[in-house]
């Protein structure tokens, strides 16, 4: 199987970088699926029916989110309702929206499971035994196939849970630092790793943030409203591909400009 | 030198407070001077112009802020331009405001210092350095009585600031918590200290917001947008009373409800 | 029933505060059981089976600890063994020790719950939904007393927390920060709180350990071993009292110096 | 110029990375000069005389430090006696070591500084605020290249600054993730940038440590020593080559496994 997973989409022109070329990538690298994370898709700060609609229209399969999974009280019913988009497991229970999906891909199942670091970042539960009940019931349903999205700030978690799910996932793909990282490799027991796939957005901004107002906040502290940028736009993914018994055969980095 | 400190203001609940209670507090407790944080009298967050005015028609001589202070954008102009309204002075240099304030009391003059602390909590400069600038800039001045409303969240900052300072600043105030704490007293060398002087705002909710928002954050992490209540409202702060060669002679609680 | 809980005992010197004044303290206030926390009692990082049986020979029935729980390797088999030592619930299941302890107090039962806060501080779960469990565990096992030590930095949180199980355990004591607050009460429900009940030790260091280290590293940033301070000792707790239906009577400070 | 600019080397594994591969390094890529962060080259935390000197040994030509600088008293006075080694300029003024140092390269000079960020991090002052004056300051020398080690954590402020100082510096070298980031590009206005240039130490453990103490903190909270790991020793750095107007031509990651 293999699995494009495109990284953090923020605001209007990550959607457009999504819309323009996804379908190129998804034919150029012959993806099955597409599994994009959308916590920054409305307007920087989490996914709306709308946003999350138009991301499915061009082509992807499964949304995942984050730390800003919640931004929207508009968007608890979508999230409770539609079963492609996916919200960290580790988030409270009785919480808008579920933690995994499980989608056909061909003859075969893909478990997307969305999960969130605790270090620097908040949760409800552990993501290390949250992951561990996880795989346990999606074993038990059959399924070979699964990629964690771990939403994570420092490294030294995002590093340790790679090591800790290494053989029991095929990807586990690090997100929200929004700048890709040069660490992908498969693992000695058959998980594709990666530390963070980087964002889709402006790569003029800061992490997709226009640069005024963000450097607004460094220098002079004063409270300057962020909005995403659309100077130099790019798409940061990597492409999986994984066998017939799950595990991973390759990880490689996606990094595609958009033409403007 | 009779001095009234009032902490952190909380929204119109706070405000009214402050109206019903400071001129009958002034005169019961026979109080020269009334300073105030105001950092959260704007509906929790911020300061405005005509929020703070209402504070100082209401008996308030001096306000301070803290963490919030930038977080009105309107409000710039007036911190720029009103003497009587300080801001954290460790925050950057050409940022609105000042950090330090000295105001006529009777024959004397007070100096109102705002810090804030780096534990948990952004300034642009260390309050420990920034502190000994200010006192030896106010000791050249002439100034003998300083009042440090020192904002910041860990205790173990707060109470190593109240040590660094002692014998050099008549009054050192923590704010920032919201909660009173019982370990008010004049340290050795003669300064009045406290940890946090408290919330002047509604003890029914979650350190002034009401409680159902803050306690749907931490029970679902859903995204609940926090107002001030108005339950139970209560004045807290303390009296420091000073010698004339600016030490300290003593320091109590004070705790007011709103006859309601 | 009458419980005197007493706040973080830090080192040698807060060991040697329980010592001199707990047995006098129980019996000036007719305490029924002594709870106290020993997170700090080892030197002021955890605490050993050593430490943790003079503090029992003294007089302690149950001692809870905090996020220094584990700081001890040499300890985790006593905290296996002894069934009168709690350390947080909400960390991991099967890490040593356990997260509450029952323990007869005349003809009644008293159930000791620890559990720890997770802004600026770590766990494993959210003390929110572990104490749901906790409750009705031990309301299943009919115990009518419960007394949660809850060890959390931040006040939103600590004030939070309180109303969330207002009416459903007897008392919800703060601990961590070292300070105590001037805010003890009864909530509605009949709940006894109070956000810190504050620390046992040298209240001339710096939140129990000595001044200058801990000044060297807020002036410096260097790296200053600390230690508990002997300067100034005080004991810190309160007493709260209780009816026969687990609900709390009354809740009153306690802030004793030990006669040097 | 062409600067060989070398990732947090970690413990002895890193070390002998930097003896095994730095003057094989320095001699292919034709290198004019090798500045390397060494704040854990001593077992992990921090530096010492005796491995800072192993560094020099080895073809180091400057050491760069950061948040670890200040881990190991016995090494202040090196820290002030040795001038080719750096801790964050914007740590405390009076502090041990200086936060930059010229060197001769052939018949240039290049300046290396270095600065901490302060999210999630400490400093005395601003980064930004420091930067400006170093710079300054060094341009009045008449020093034309200039290379910052920008030790930060998150990079939100790791991207703004380097959009801050572009066109000012000649470099802006992102370090302590430890692990290495592939946004690696010549900014507009002439600086070299990375967020992150990786580690030098074994790629096995959990960013430099050995796994299973990492594990272990992480899975049961316990306290756990960490140790530097030896397993799949690799060096991250970057090459950077400038004009001799100080712009910069070029950068471009380097990768290294140590051939075992
Ligand atoms: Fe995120
Ligand atoms: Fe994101
Ligand atoms: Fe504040
Ligand atoms: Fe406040
Ligand atoms: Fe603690
Ligand atoms: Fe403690
Ligand atoms: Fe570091
Ligand atoms: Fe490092």
């Amino acid at each position: 199987m293999r699995i494009l997973f495109v990284g953090d989409i923020v605001g209007s022109c990550g959607r457009r970088c999504v819309r323009e070329l996804v379908p190129e990538l998804r034919s150029r690298l012959a993806a099955d699926v597409v599994v994009a994370n959308a916590e920054n898709a409305a307007a920087g700060l989490g996914v709306t029916e709308r946003t999350a609609r138009e991301l499915f229209d061009a082509g992807c399969d499964v949304l995942t989110l984050g730390n800003h999974a919640f931004r929207r009280p508009e968007s608890y019913d979508f999230l409770d309702s539609e079963e492609r988009i996916v919200r960290p497991a580790n988030f409270p229970r009785g919480s808008p929206g579920r933690g995994h999906a499980v989608v056909a891909v061909g003859e075969e199942r893909l478990a997307v499971l969305n999960l969130c670091g605790t270090v620097f970042l908040e949760a409800a539960r552990s993501p290390f035994a949250e992951v561990d009940s996880l795989i346990a019931q999606l074993r038990d349903q059959g399924v070979r196939h699964l990629l964690v999205d771990f939403h994570a700030e420092a490294t030294s978690e995002k590093v340790a849970f790679g090591w800790y799910v290494d053989g029991r996932v095929s990807a586990c793909l690090g997100t929200h630092t929004h700048v890709q990282t040069a660490d992908e490799r498969v693992l000695p027991a058959g998980t594709a790793y990666i530390t963070d796939v980087g964002m889709t957005g402006g790569r003029g901004g800061v992490i997709g943030v226009r640069r005024e107002p963000a450097l607004e906040r460094f220098l002079r502290m004063t409270y300057a409203r962020f909005e995403p940028t659309d100077e130099d736009p790019w798409l940061h993914g990597v492409l999986v591909e994984t066998k017939g018994d799950g595990r991973a055969r390759s990880i490689e980095r996606v990094a595609a400009p958009l033409a403007t």
